[in-house]
């Protein structure tokens, strides 16, 4: 279940650098690519002659050339050409509005018209020469909404991610729920403890002392449909935690954002940005690396889970004050599901409508 | 979508010399063998004892012996014997008309009462010393009638087979498609041109100047329900073209044949035969691994044409002057079906009738 | 279609020797593992809390910690405790009647109340020091009953497992079929034969000539509801068969349980247990070793046949007198199926209650 109204990640800047690229994105096969002077496009992957994959082709021109017949498509969904064919009476296929941003490919699946590049999620750290951001992608099959409860609930890091990120204090300090304007914020505080392997390295990194007591805090913030960023770190205890000076403190932003694939499988888009040591490209790249190995322990977990679900699909499940932020954050995608389905309902399906 | 009384390549000889081949044809799992004599033989591959695939089983004095306890199968569906049982009560399996020429096995999946070896195609080259003939075989995952599309619209040569056999002129050059008899014929000529790579090695092979000016052919014979026999060639520019003396020329017939496995994917035979050099066993290999290279690009094409079409099955696909050999074939086949279908209302179903 | 309220083998002692196992046994996720001083438990393998797979956790302090956010469940399907939330209104899961026996964890499945451990079968040689056993396990795509047939007609030995176990004489040689109580027994002698190379090895660890003439026998004993257990042996010709001293033969129990895991899936526990050199490890591997591969043959034989009995589906099979003791076997099973139905018609259907 998911709004299609929405903006949503549908690949990273890299992933077009070449090729054109198929995928499946809310349920809809989407050819992206590269058109007119780079400017990132996308239709839908079929071509109206006989049904090939658009992405299959290559970009001549700045058009998508299917790679059956030469049928050339335009940004638009509107045939442009074909080899010795008249196209005036061809139909149009769906276009989608895109945009390139913060070194992703944003997607709007819904009604074009409804469509404002404005509510892009800006990325404070993404043209700051003082961030570093490294990340990466999963391909996973589990609802989507189970990766943003996991990402709501970071309990889990004291069972999935020992050794690196969860330590045992995590249990032990209760968290909070609230919400800021439509953002859901849930945050852990742990006052006083011995940094975790993965933040002792992070405040070596930093000229810290790893050994040195820390105030450690998480303070997720979802926003809908698929986004959760994660203020992470770790300051010398009583230096004022997330408020501490710069130089007492090893901190960073967790970035993810979820794209439904089907309704139980997703692309996961996982990265992190830091305020330390921006330059150190090899220091960005074993974050990522750790990042990655940490992140991939979740997979198991989800996917089981989602298997679990699908057997026993009658099992209400518990929330508890720990799940308020998953709770809190489905509550605000089914009303935009549901918003969505009263705005079908009194005018007809925009949504599907050719561009 | 096939009809069922017409005569389907089930395997190469080759595929059978050995142990017996069990294969799905038209949606029948048949078990494939040579009998007595080595002549060859097929039966449902389902023994009537316990419902073990006798493919997996023996040859035993011409018959086909269940591997699993020993029952032994008359190339007729009749059972012959069992060790210590009494056999007479035992039920019939399903037998099929089979053939063995032209180096492939024919198989007839409908009424046995209508199969006529007569109407199995005459391959000119098959026993004829001054041809070769190499070929191979591919299991691809669409429809069969989207490999006839795509062998009656060779236009897909100039985007999908780029560097072998593809060049520009081929979209340049109109294609006439009419009928002869039951055979629909695509044609398309392409004047005075430069040829391909691959025409330009079939050139050299044949003495013949590859970076002359050519006149080029591609003529292609579709007969129900698989069968795709193309002229292709290319001959010294203005010495006649397909009707160029042989030392102006070279030339080949491009064999294929589609044998539908389910209605969403089929068994590929394909091969080329040629009248020049026709000992040289090299280059027969050679032309044999470079159109294997070659066929095998459609294959991507294709599967994802077929998801394409199971995705959005309510689309109309557009059929422009180059689809009219695909769209006269379909025609074709589906009056066979259609007929069919009025027989076996009229008369009950006697293409399921045991032999 | 297998009867619930049955023991049946979940898994071997080893395979929870550490980690937790998830397992699908009769259609239910199971989670196994050792509770409590290392006693064996298994609970559905649903954390009330969020549906995760409790077998991807831990044990702790005797009871299974959820891997994903700590949820502490008992071995009786009551939440013990998770960290900073109160859990006495948690829901139960169901906990399955288990119990350690002979090397196996064994499971009841059904009604809870119903599950007498008395009734697990005695396995002779378990804790017999002149006995040793060795077996393994294989995991196959077909309904366990046709395993049940499969070693209730050894007749296919002479087919699947020719130069190993097969030998010609064993077609020859008529079976008999009998009831003893609630077990289903066939048996079947050969006299005076040469042993084939499997005895041939066994007779030279036994200190007997493999070329001497011997008489044979197979005595297959099947319990509801998927115990087989066949008497398997050579002696010296004349010596009195099953009944010769033990310098005069060599002999072993083959043992053979089958779970199902769904309708068309089980798990096959198989091995073998022997009266001779039981002190010698290597000659206990290298049966173990050899009886494993002798046994994979015949995987492929039942997964084909599965898959022929699914696509024909009203084909009646024939039950020919070497089918006798797998017809028996059925209508034992069939037999307690009938009953539980009858039960869960007039009763409820206690064997869904949580325990």
């Amino acid at each position: 279940m998911f709004p299609k109204n929405a903006w949503y990640i549908a690949c990273t800047s890299d992933e077009i650098a070449g090729e054109p690229l198929g995928r499946t994105l809310c349920g809809q096969r989407v050819a992206l690519y590269r058109g007119h002077g780079g400017k990132v496009a996308a239709v839908e992957d079929f071509c109206p002659h006989r049904g090939a994959a658009l992405s299959l082709g290559r970009v001549v021109d700045g058009n998508l050339m299917c790679g059956y017949h030469g049928l050339v498509m335009g940004c638009d969904g509107k045939v442009v050409s074909m080899p010795m064919q008249r196209v005036g009476g061809f139909p149009c296929i769906r276009s989608y509005p895109v945009a390139e941003r913060h070194g992703f490919v944003w997607l709007w699946p819904g009604d074009a018209r409804l469509a404002d590049e404005g509510s892009i999620p800006a990325l404070a750290w993404s043209d700051d020469p003082e961030w570093a951001f490294g990340g990466g992608l999963y391909h996973i099959q589990c609802d989507y909404r189970l990766m943003v409860d996991n990402l709501m609930d970071l309990t889990h890091e004291a069972y999935v991610h020992v050794g690196s990120i969860g330590q045992n204090e995590i249990d032990a300090s209760p968290v909070k729920t609230r919400m800021e304007g439509e953002t859901v914020v849930t945050s852990r505080i742990m006052e006083s403890v011995i940094a975790p392997p993965f933040w002792q390295e992070a405040m070596r990194a930093n000229g810290l002392d790893p050994e040195a007591l820390v105030d450690r805090w998480q303070i997720s913030r979802f926003t809908a449909p698929g986004q959760v960023l994660i203020d992470v770190g770790v300051a010398l205890a009583g230096k004022g935690g997330f408020e501490a000076a710069p130089e007492h403190q090893a901190s960073a932003v967790v970035v993810d954002f979820m794209t439904p694939e089907t309704e139980s499988s997703h692309w996961y888009f996982w990265g992190m940005a830091r305020r330390f040591k921006p330059a150190d490209v090899a220091l960005t790249e074993a974050i990522r690396e750790g990042q990655g190995r940490i992140f991939s322990q979740d997979l198991d977990v989800l996917e089981a889970q989602q298997r679990n679900l699908q057997t026993f699909p009658d099992r209400r499940l518990l929330a508890l004050n720990i799940d308020a932020g998953g709770v809190q954050a489905r509550r605000l995608i089914d009303r935009l599901v549901q918003a969505e389905k009263t705005m079908a309902a009194t005018a007809g399906t925009p949504e599907t409508a050719v561009a």
